[in-house]
């Protein structure tokens, strides 16, 4: 596996990371296969709506406005009609499948633990969303790890566990390391029924999925982590991208992507700031010039600590119920957010790796991490779902938790001040780019 | 002002340090007052159901079987009948009111600022349960402040503030003192219009209360407090006393009480929980033989972290929809409790105040910090309903946190441990008296 050789705000350089970091040489070509047809194709055909959901216009695929949040409304798979674009669509498949033939075996290898699902059936359903996105999960969880390895010096702690009601996860946690505080990545692919309460947390808009005499098997898979570090100078990052099937009353599928990545610093660095949404503007622009727009203020609007005033950090980009334009082309989509993952954070890591601070600046850190606490806990609706999911892995829920935080009556950072600065851009977000 | 003279589990002394305590030497006599008639009178006539609502039989006391929660369910005030025993009760509140005419802003002296109603208002309608209950409160306030100042050294910030939407409250906080990392006890009497929002977190069983145009004009009020030591041999407290009243559609005036006392130690110690479980028993047997039973029942299952599989302590007290068997009865029970707050607690303080302690132990006090956080973020209806209220003060709501607090990834204290013998009281609640 190639590693990071040069960690730089240079966006040239950073996508030159991206591509040969990626465990597989044959990346390059599928992202280049990517970028021409996603811009050939699709930026046509969606209608975004913006910062709302995201609906096909005319491709054929069925649609339907139930909307479900956490993971959002979806299209019915098994509906799936070919549209006018179809042998464009056939081309890109065929041409994806040839290169994700590159034994799955093997790739499993350089994961961080066996996949949650067997290799052999990830190998006979090979072509399935489910596989294809448990191996992304993987690979994503896999090069994010070896990357803050190598900055911290430290080794992730990596628990492979099972979910009795099926399913189970892979958590990597590094735990008090040299950079980092508390360091987690979550891989994790559930399936079973969704009971009433669960099913509760994910409706929020349209109308209610049925199930069979109230009952609704579902599939859920994901990677998601937070990363606290112990400068308070080097910022928290988030990220979490999912994939969520579910079967209605009448056997129809429903399918939906999620995801988004933010940063949250102690302190505001507009360099800082404008390098992380710029590249996930690239990341974005690649599939279509509002995704990033959109995805940016659905961002600030979700991660709002309404009884603050303030969000959480300084954005980034989040998303839910993608369910179009097609599933091929949002799992597209997704995956280029989750290889932007390490060339959106790891230079800033390396930028503040030695920035010296005071006593003073932790403790800023410290009450912002309390902030933290209170989003993740109060509003998330990742950590409510989890809480409320019978046979959750709470320890794998809960370690986006700081290892530290700290609750101070009424502290209010004096005017002008660093602390003041920064307050002020999260009570009023802005554009970074 | 009478000052505690002594602290120790001797029950006699504390009675007696109660007693002379309370800065209002008219004291006693009321609560011998009190003791009498409830032993004579409202044990008889009440029919508890067993950690459920408590309701009133045959007392002439319209009830509805609507249940609120945070606050509970209502009977109505303006349907008061006078029962079999109304020459009792016109008694009772003959003596209360002689002694309450004891001038209000004598009283108002003594406490940590000026009450929230002007003195003035509360002089003109002394005879109102809202009147009765914010002197309480404050009377409450003042005598536990000035208990745990006494212990510290340090000296309460005493912030008064007001709700643009009606009312305000009286936060007092000490932190990092030299005995308590943060400790607050606070007043809010708050009134306006509940929101769908705020009432969706009180109903929980039972009917929804239906508003005029969908407004339910309500007042609340009461007072809450935790303290959080430094030296982890010395547990937090947890109280809260309210009142609260709703006016429905047709005018109807619903009101009950609720509260609670309870304790969390970050080691289990024997002594100490049956000294707290028997001073809160004896408050509540003055009033009935089954409110301790069943309240310790309610307060088991009420601060119990779900996702954990453990409660937040090892409990106390906690009751909610106290609206029998009269409203007069009911707030004497209330006194009863806010006044067993000090005996409760000091003596705990005082005993552990020079107990040594290791990094380690300090460390697990922080691991059961964050469980707090977890309890109170995530299930506390208080502050559910705090984060829900249109000008709630975020600071008072949320000074039950912790200074400070700690997430270890896969915490297990090892097997033997105290830590371990802890966790393992707090998984199986056990009873202490």
């Amino acid at each position: 596996m190639a590693t990071i050789v040069l960690y730089s705000m240079n966006r040239t350089a950073q996508t030159t990371a991206r591509l040969c970091f990626f465990p597989y040489s044959t990346r390059a070509s599928i992202v280049d296969s990517r970028i021409s047809f996603f811009h050939n194709t699709s930026v046509r055909r969606l209608t975004p709506l913006p910062g709302a959901r995201w609906v096909p216009k005319a491709t054929g695929v069925r649609t339907r406005r139930s909307a479900l949040l956490f993971a959002g409304a979806a299209a019915a798979v098994l509906g799936f009609v070919a549209s006018a674009s179809h042998f464009q669509r056939a081309e890109m498949a065929t041409m994806i499948t040839k290169t994700e033939e590159t034994e799955i075996s093997e790739k499993c290898k350089k994961f961080m633990s066996p996949p949650c699902t067997d290799v052999k059936v990830l190998e006979q359903k090979k072509e399935e969303m489910c596989t294809r996105m448990e191996m992304l999960i993987m690979e994503t969880q896999a090069e994010f790890c070896r990357a803050l390895e190598e900055v911290d010096g430290g080794k992730f702690k990596v628990d492979k566990w099972e979910r009795k009601e099926g399913g189970g996860g892979i958590s990597c946690v590094l735990q008090d390391g040299k950079v980092f505080e508390k360091a987690g990545v979550n891989v994790s692919v559930v399936f079973g029924n969704l009971t009433e309460e669960a099913a509760k947390q994910m409706r929020s808009r349209g109308k209610v999925l049925r199930g069979k005499d109230g009952i609704l098997p579902f599939c859920a898979m994901g990677v998601s982590s937070v990363i606290h570090p112990k400068n308070p100078h080097i910022p928290t990052v988030h990220f979490n991208y999912r994939y969520f099937e579910i079967e209605e009353e009448d056997g129809t599928k429903q399918w939906w992507f999620g995801g988004g990545t933010d940063l949250t610093p102690t302190y505001v660095n507009k360099e800082d700031g404008a390098h992380f949404h710029n590249s996930l503007k690239e990341a974005c622009e690649k599939h279509h010039p509002k995704y990033y727009p959109d995805f940016k203020k659905w961002c600030d609007r979700y991660f709002y600590i309404r009884h603050r005033g303030e969000t959480r950090g300084i954005g980034g980009i989040f998303f839910d119920d993608l369910d179009s334009p097609s599933q091929e082309e949002a799992f597209s989509f997704v995956r280029s957010c989750a290889q932007t993952v390490v060339p959106c954070y790891l230079p800033i890591v390396y930028k503040h790796l030695d920035d010296p601070f005071s006593p003073e600046e932790k403790d800023w850190q410290q009450v912002r991490r309390g902030r933290y606490v209170e989003f993740n806990l109060v509003y998330d609706r990742g950590v409510k779902f989890g809480l409320a999911t019978p046979g959750s892995r709470i320890e794998s829920i809960l370690m986006s938790l700081p290892l530290t935080a700290k609750w101070e009556y009424m502290h209010e950072p004096p005017k002008g001040s660093q602390e003041a600065d920064t307050l002020e851009v999260l009570r009023n977000p802005k554009e970074w780019v």
